[in-house]
């Protein structure tokens, strides 16, 4: 029990009122007492799960999801993360439209609310409209519930825009922590998030935008590594140089995968669209241009094959330091002779990190309960020192 | 919690006993303290869960809703009632086909309920067929729960049919109560329950018909108001016009929108298709035949364009009591400039009524779950009291 | 309570300690002990529901379903289970397509099962395929589980396979002890399980060979009887001859109905197609030759044709036993004259069985929650026990 009791005392020590009530939409705009709250909270919740000891703060009540773009893992561990706390998820499925017009968000968004805690929304599919559409949907439950429509005010975690990924990078951000055994020993340390070679289309910017939006408060040194024309958004890069600046780490940028790699802890590898032609992308969409789209994927796709040396090889990791950089991929990879035939990683490295990757990937539900359940109380570290005294177990059989 | 012991003890007074183990078809077969009691138990479900008190009666159990027709709104506060009472939901996906055959019905209905409290169904589409099927449902789970297949009796919750929709009207009826203060206050008050214009084609009878079956209760006097050719299900203006008769009110039709506003305190302008129009719609499906279903859906169209004037307009409104009835809409509306180019309602009209309509459409949650409940329990008033003692918190963070 | 005391009684006796922390693909595969608990624990739990006594084990945890065939009702006897224990059910929705890559499956696999309890998978459309998926995701989620990747291990449920189908022809069983008042009765009674005419194509073979896979077991005489070419898995009769042998009852195959059914106490009729059919269409689709596939499905219904007599008619049932055998289907039924104008079984004789066809039916749930319970807890007596002293009501109304 002491590592829950240590955890919960970091938690009291935190400033976390401006969460309580509030929305999860960029790692860069919480402070950085949020971000710890959030790893810690995670943490908490695992520990206690672990021990078998119910996290329900819900007698009943709804967590709603929205996925316009298809997902099954993130779908999960937002399912998970609602059943962790005691809601039930409601999925509002309409389909990858994109529901234009304002009075009907507002309407919607209301109507589907009237007991929902929380709301999760991934919109990655269009450059400048899915972070919009969720502070959108998020202001007008506000008013909802200013104005008595809504009894609880719903809150919102972005599971993936146009800009971020916070539910990803904090659960990759909080494996980084754990396997260099905290955060007090990652001052210093390399990061490269570079660009990588997939015979896929269009893949969002979130990840890589996520990452040097997050990774870049820890000390480190982060380099942003793609061939020229696969840029990230100007801001994000902004927001990347002001925090390594701050955080006495650096941000640095490179069209070189090697160089990137040189000597790198840590290495993230993986596929994106550039900002442009997502910009292009978005643009041919709004007019209902599907012969542009059709076109424009022909472009890109022929602009990534040029690239197909940005895959991370053995050799590539054999440049990192002690040739042992932990690798990290948001999953699903492309992997070299195993999902195509060529990719994102050889099939070795991957294999070699399985286990590593999947144990990132399990941060997911806790990173996005620990979101909600800092939305919804005023004293976390309280709650959590409840639900240990309660020690309801999870699984009494 | 006052107001919830005065509900309670007013619940204690009223005759609920033919609802329990029984289903909810249509408004007009239940009796004045049936009706009185759905209103009180749901506003009692409303002020536990704003105490944030639990209101599960259930530990386990399932609730099956079966929607024939798309919907949003009325699927989330199915879930939301299933979810308040501690059922979980199971959808039901049949896509819009009827299953015509009774053989069938029979079968799946019991199949699907072994561990089914509730079902709610939504089957609006075909005139003279959804209340029948629903009825079907209800019979062979009865007689499934008698042969001793089912171990529970699974009620039914109609959640739209071809003839009445009593959990949207029940919900606005509630509105207009609060609104007016009481059911007290309602005597003498004028409703105009209108057609409107619609761009678009086929809309179920369900509401207006529901609205007159309902609000004839309650000593107003109705009026309805349609262009000729609009007319709604004769056998349900019998029932409007002899509940009126009974209430003290009055039930009138007239074929001039202007006619029903002049001194209404309340207004309902709303789109339908004629009965007849459904009944050969219903046919032509019936019959599979596409073409005529286009033909006809191009003549309708025709037909509604020649009516854009019933629209409710800020001059339409300005004709209402004092030029501020309270305007009803079961949601979404034909917004002019909003959603469409001219539709049912002036955008600055609507506009003014937002945030009542919205707190309108939150009744429909309650009303719902207060349908469920007194099908499930004998004693309604016990059944509130017990949950107010028990003053589990819904919400424990 | 003396039935449920009994039952509790009677699980403590059997060993079922293999059955913790371990899969349910074949019945074949587990003992008689393991049998015999399944059956106690599921009328164990049934009537610990029937006293309303609350059978939750878990207070929180996923279930979750696979489905690569249409499912309605054992979707439904999958989500009662789930919910009778206390998990909420996530659907992975993948379509019918096969996932054939190995190292897709283990990622999926993982990914969705950081909090999942149990999986319950129905994959029977491809012989030589269902079955090994099954496996390959129960060994992909244990080993997670070894290596720290998922907190619990997600105990797998065959929902049916190209082999077996444990949840329905389990309820089938625990249907006839019941019928004849106890397993002590079977020996010696004779059972029929005939092909039967239906006018629909690619029937799965799970049924008849988990019907003769588990029957045989009990002493009784087993005869299979189908139309030449109509073949089971030859592995599969090999294990009912090894069975009935040990049981000191008998398997015996002929391709006359009217042989099987002569003095029959227990029939079971129904359709499928041949093994050596269904073993060329996984090729077919293995090949994406949907010409082929066609061509297949035309020859196969011409060849069912030619059976049309192979229905079990009043005529045929009057050769059983007194002419009263019990008639059993897994539903739904291809009934002459109601679903179909011919089919398997005289719509006379499916209207006499109606109401036992239903609860055989209605163990389903029952039976899957046995099988995730005991895949749960290492003491199933003591669980029920401990449920029983609790009595937490599952309705509380």
């Amino acid at each position: 029990m002491s590592d829950i009791k240590q955890l919960i005392e970091q938690i009291k020590k935190l400033d976390t009122k401006n969460m309580y009530m509030n929305d999860f939409f960029l790692t860069w705009e919480k402070t950085d007492d949020e971000i710890a709250a959030t790893f810690a909270v995670a943490e908490g919740l695992r520990a206690l799960r672990e021990k078998n000891i119910s996290t329900k703060i819900f007698d009943s009540g709804l967590a709603i999801s929205l996925f316009r773009d298809n997902s099954t893992r993130t779908r999960f561990s937002f399912a998970s993360a609602a059943n962790l706390l005691g809601l039930e998820v409601q999925d509002l499925d309409e389909g990858k439209s994109q529901i234009a017009h304002g009075e009907t968000v507002r309407e919607t968004a209301n109507m589907i609310s009237f007991m929902a805690d929380v709301i999760g929304i991934r919109d990655d599919m269009y450059i400048g409209k899915g972070n919009t559409y969720m502070r959108n949907v998020a202001n007008y439950v506000k008013e909802g519930y200013e104005d008595g429509v809504l009894e609880q005010r719903p809150t919102l975690v972005n599971l993936q825009c146009d800009i971020d990924h916070p539910t990803q990078v904090m659960s990759d951000m909080l494996h980084v922590i754990n396997t260099f055994g905290g955060v007090e020993n990652l001052k210093g340390k390399k990061v490269a998030m570079t660009w990588a070679y997939s015979p896929s289309y269009g893949k969002p910017l979130s990840v890589p935008q996520g990452v040097i939006g997050l990774m870049t408060r820890f000390g480190m040194d982060v380099t942003l590594a793609h061939p020229k024309g696969y840029d990230l958004m100007g801001d994000v890069e902004e927001v990347a140089k002001k925090q390594a600046a701050a955080s006495g780490g650096s941000y640095t940028k490179t069209y070189d995968m090697d160089e990137a790699f040189k000597d790198a802890d840590i290495v993230y590898p993986k596929s994106w669209a550039s900002f442009a032609a997502m910009e292009q992308r978005t643009e041919l969409y709004g007019n209902g241009d599907f012969d542009g789209i059709k076109a424009l994927e022909k472009q890109l796709l022929a602009e990534n094959a040029k690239h197909t040396d940005w895959e991370c090889t053995e050799e590539k990791m054999a440049k990192t330091k002690d040739g042992k950089a932990l690798y990290l991929h948001c999953l699903p990879a492309d992997i070299t002779g195993v999902s195509c035939k060529q990719g994102e990683v050889a099939g070795s490295v991957f294999d070699r990190y399985r286990e590593p990757l999947y144990k990132q990937a399990g941060y997911k539900p806790y990173i996005i309960a620990a979101m909600m359940l800092l939305s919804k109380v005023e004293d976390p570290g309280k709650t959590l020192e409840k639900l240990l005294k309660q020690g309801t177990p999870r699984f009494n059989g």
